[in-house]
């Protein structure tokens, strides 16, 4: 296949780098500045940096840019995409994108699906690309009405790629998960870096801190986008959250230790029934 | 030296497999029940299972059990352990219970020094102590007004077993940090899995749900007992944390990116600014 992946950042980047490491197709690289092109046609990321007319001779593109980028880099190039090309997203929220995309692929007869691989770091970039950043990690594919075979070819390239698991899922329930998987998690690390004690706390810290703060590394820009465009459920996740806080809180303040033995123990129970 | 440890669950039984890899020194086993110490002594963490007797001829006295569990224990014991004797505690929380040992001290002549080892699993008892777990690690001293000499030694033989850093706290200030490093963490991942959404994670889940999910596999009986005995320090936290979600939360809802990505960007900096 000929694979066009617009965006070489550490998404984008570590699909250029898994597909040349495990398979043969041929990777066309296409980025808004330079720089990041030319480290992966040095490394052999990439076999070839494009331009807008590589699309083509795609079979297979690849958004790797943010959400709405992506959106719009279709919106405006999607009369050169073949009928036969597969699109594939790699968004983090899918309700907000997915339709448009479908849409777009309904008109001009491309073939869109949606995926999200649920892998990334604490730092941005093709720096930060890797050949087996998708190792074990679980591929969440949004077929969004898409032909069967054209999910299964995805499906099987993600295998191939390194991917553990896949799993499908509706854009509604992707967004449901998604906000307490993966967005609750960084609104929790910001947050929690915010107490006025953070930045005193070396030498009276270990690895409870170290997890729950990792991810307030973040790239705002990203996640702000990523917020507002899955807004209900991530507001319903951090009211969850704060009831939950308060729920702990008040028990403390009490001093009613009969009642935070209890929330304590259905904590535990719930990581214990997940086997975790 | 002859060591006794009351206690041989994760952290006492550390500290006696890390002295015996690391010493010389005698440790003598003391626990509530049996099975620990059998299993301490059939693999050489301790030398000899000890009863209360077995004080009477210790240097050391390292108290591996429950807060409020040490200081009855030792206010029990109080007129047999010899004045030479330094007597160290390993509890998370320090203004409960350092006043009430140090007063101990000062009646019966021997040492007290507090100690508070920052390293832990979210699991418990001997069969997860390890030789190694202090590796590194932070050893928090708080001395309560023990001798230079005392302390002095406790630090040496903390830097013997493997930890990276000592640093020196008074019992309020230790409080005030763990209220933050150690003890939120655990509320923030005990109220983060009781989101309903939280059972049906597989497939949807990655770093972020591991690591701010990681130690809500409590033991509510310490932790529990740990919060109460920390009231007021990790109530602040707990109030200050809402409020910060709460922040996030407003400009969600509002839809202000610019608000959004300030707050954020806040949060990475805060971590720029630590190195992290």
């Amino acid at each position: 296949m000929n694979i066009v992946i617009s965006g070489i950042g550490i998404i984008g980047g570590s699909f250029a780098k898994a597909i040349k490491k495990y398979t043969d197709h041929y990777v066309i690289g296409i980025n808004r500045s330079r720089q990041p092109l030319e480290d992966a046609l040095k490394c052999g990321a990439i076999d070839e940096i494009g331009s807008r007319e590589s699309l083509q001779k795609a079979d297979l593109m690849i958004l790797g840019t943010f959400p709405q980028a992506a959106v719009e880099f279709v919106e405006r190039n999607a009369e050169l995409i073949p009928k036969s090309c597969i699109v594939m997203d790699t968004s983090g929220i899918k309700s907000e994108i997915c339709p448009k995309l479908t849409a777009l692929s309904e008109q001009y007869g491309f073939t869109f699906v949606g995926c999200h691989p649920m892998a990334g770091k604490e730092k941005n970039g093709f720096a930060a690309s890797d050949a087996d950043l998708f190792s074990g990690a679980s591929c969440i594919l949004v077929p969004c009405g898409a032909d069967e075979r054209s999910v299964e070819k995805i499906a099987a390239l993600a295998e191939t790629l390194g991917f553990g698991k896949i799993v499908y899922a509706s854009a509604e329930e992707h967004d449901r998960m998604i906000a307490f998987t993966s967005q609750l998690p960084h609104v929790i690390a910001c947050s929690y870096v915010m107490s006025p004690v953070c930045p005193k706390h070396k030498g009276f810290s270990a690895g409870s801190y170290r997890d729950v703060s990792r991810v307030a590394h973040i790239n705002e820009k990203l996640w702000a986008e990523l917020f507002l465009e899955n807004k209900e459920p991530l507001l319903d996740e951090i009211q969850i959250l704060i009831d939950n806080l308060t729920a702990v809180k008040n028990a403390v303040d009490k001093g009613n230790k009969e009642e935070l033995e209890e929330l304590l123990a259905k904590s535990r129970k719930v990581k214990e029934e997940l086997g975790e």
